[in-house]
């Protein structure tokens, strides 16, 4: 098809305190005694929000490892303790940021399809619907909460389960949820957001529905990390929403050299991906000046550490790893230097790029 | 639940010509040889788009009467005829205005729900999932592709049929299909969508989900009526965004007076709803000053006539009835005038502002 048909996400609640309405949510979903299984972010082990897990019956708990973004044999390992406890399940909630949500997403899937999910990175591999499930940011940005994919580290390669099967069934988006998330995190998430909307909207690939979403993502960005003096409720308002719109606008859109350089510094040195888009966006004033521009004074303006020369003593080998992975990002190449874009970003160019980090 | 937990559509489709995917899209859901059904605005009954309706086996092309706003009889007569010719169907399409993508979803649930839509008229009280449906607007503003009701004029009341199975399971907004809408019409349709965003940003009931989505259709109005110079493409594709992002922001918030009164006057006189909104909003300075400021000038600038004393003529009695359904609308006054609007909008201030329109 010419024009992708994007599937949405099936049922969307948003209000502060919404997290209370979870059980009742999840209530008609319960199906044969079978649990609901709760993937929470690690981060909030001894936090208050454990306690307000409606957990029931045989249902389970999981603090999810996201140290690192999630790796197709973490999925593989709790699916398939998951079928080897219950057989099957009701549904997987996530609750986290983006790592947690693709995690879920993932599980899901993996719950009813058969191998492992490093068969199905790529794009429509899914051939089976996977039980329900239900995603919970605690951190915005990402837009994980409404793509139809999972970014999965593989054994060969970084690329996420993208299919109609994969988007949400349900997405609860409580801006109370993200009110205490550390600040430099905060910044480097919201970020993903930002960033995403520039290389979108500046790229070579985009139409009206692409276009109203990521304008409407980057005015609630600026809203809040350039225009208001303080952090408050209503910033966490606006924050939520910017990612939910940012993620609603890949549907038409693709992400730029930003994503595709820091794919490769992910890859290799496991970089999580708010922390390293601000690392490399901050050096890409020959492609994106007006927005680098910008988010150098968001960077100054909310007092954010970037890391630099995070590639100082890497070897010749190493860099040649992170130009592979990251030329292999043809879509997001072309849609920022157009159908030409070998002729423009050559390895030297690249390399050059990547020292700078 | 105190946030309502909002269904959304299944699929969406954006693009221009997206169109010409209408028949690989219909493929799959095609079931046990059961036809698809078109119901197609009896506006296109000589004209192109006949011919570019994928019609297969013993599908059936139906002309849609929307002559007056779809009536629950109207609704009872198709659904009884197509259960009488074919058992059932596999599902329902809807194309054209606002009318016809209601007539559309109430035929579909009408196919599996017993007794007649007027039964329905309310909230929740569909308990069956319809048929598939698909909704292909050609007329922007009304929203009536992503909402979770069916406007119908029953026997005793102007209502939806509100209900988690009544939004589309897919839309495709194909923007080239709105070409050719005459300016009147497309000044009238799309005001539905620039009042409603007046109301409801102005209103008590918003959170940011629905202020997001208000905003970015009120921009897009604006760009599209007040700043281009010339009606083309690129207001097309505008204005069907606006429309959906409308559309979708009715999911946290509310109508007001506009809608209030322009209920009573349809109900009464038949007045369809997008040239009834601009009666009624063209005389509400007192309630919206800067809206109706604008909308002003943008009835000028693109040379609109409004029509005026329509309700010369009318009877004591034909007053008191549009007073009666008005008052009816209960959410809708106090969105617009807060818990105490019984107090201000009196039954004569009301029937003041019906004799001015």
């Amino acid at each position: 098809m010419q024009f992708r048909n994007f599937k949405m996400v099936g049922y969307t609640v948003y209000g502060r305190g919404s997290f209370n309405q979870l059980d009742e949510i999840l209530e008609p979903n319960r199906k044969n005694n079978l649990p609901m299984i709760f993937l929470l972010d690690h981060f909030f082990k001894d936090k208050d929000l454990v306690n307000r897990i409606p957990l029931k019956g045989n249902d389970k708990l999981i603090f999810a490892d996201v140290t690192y973004e999630p790796k197709t044999t973490y999925v593989d390992k709790i699916a398939s303790e998951l079928k080897e406890e219950f057989g099957s399940v009701s549904g997987v909630i996530g609750i986290g940021g983006g790592s947690t949500l693709d995690l879920a997403k993932a599980v899901s899937l993996m719950m009813t399809n058969h191998g492992s999910s490093a068969d199905y990175q790529g794009w429509d591999l899914v051939k089976v619907k996977g039980v329900y499930k239900a995603g919970i940011p605690t951190l915005s940005g990402t837009g994980a909460e409404v793509s139809r994919t999972t970014v999965l580290t593989g054994p060969e390669k970084k690329l996420g389960m993208n299919s109609d099967f994969t988007p949400f069934d349900q997405i609860l988006l409580d801006p109370e949820l993200t009110a205490n998330v550390p600040k430099e995190q905060r910044f480097y998430t919201g970020m993903d957001c930002y960033i995403h909307c520039i290389e979108s909207l500046q790229g070579t690939f985009l139409n009206e529905f692409s276009k109203s979403y990521g304008e409407k993502a980057l005015q609630l960005c600026r809203e809040v990390f350039v225009e208001k003096n303080k952090w408050d409720k209503e910033s966490d308002d606006k924050l939520m929403m910017a990612s939910y719109a940012g993620g609603m606008s890949i549907a038409y859109s693709q992400v730029g050299v930003a994503h595709a350089i820091s794919y490769g510094l992910s890859y290799l040195l496991g970089t999580k991906h708010g922390i390293g888009n601000c690392i490399v966006f901050n050096q890409l004033d020959e492609y994106y000046p007006e927005g680098v521009k910008e988010f150098k004074s968001m960077v100054e303006r909310n007092e954010i550490h970037i890391p630099q020369n995070v590639c100082s003593g890497l070897t010749e080998e190493q860099f040649d790893k992170m130009i592979d992975v990251s030329l292999g990002m043809k879509p997001l190449w072309e849609n920022a230097l157009g159908p030409d874009w070998q002729k423009i970003m050559t390895r030297n160019k690249l390399k050059a790029l990547y020292k700078k980090l």
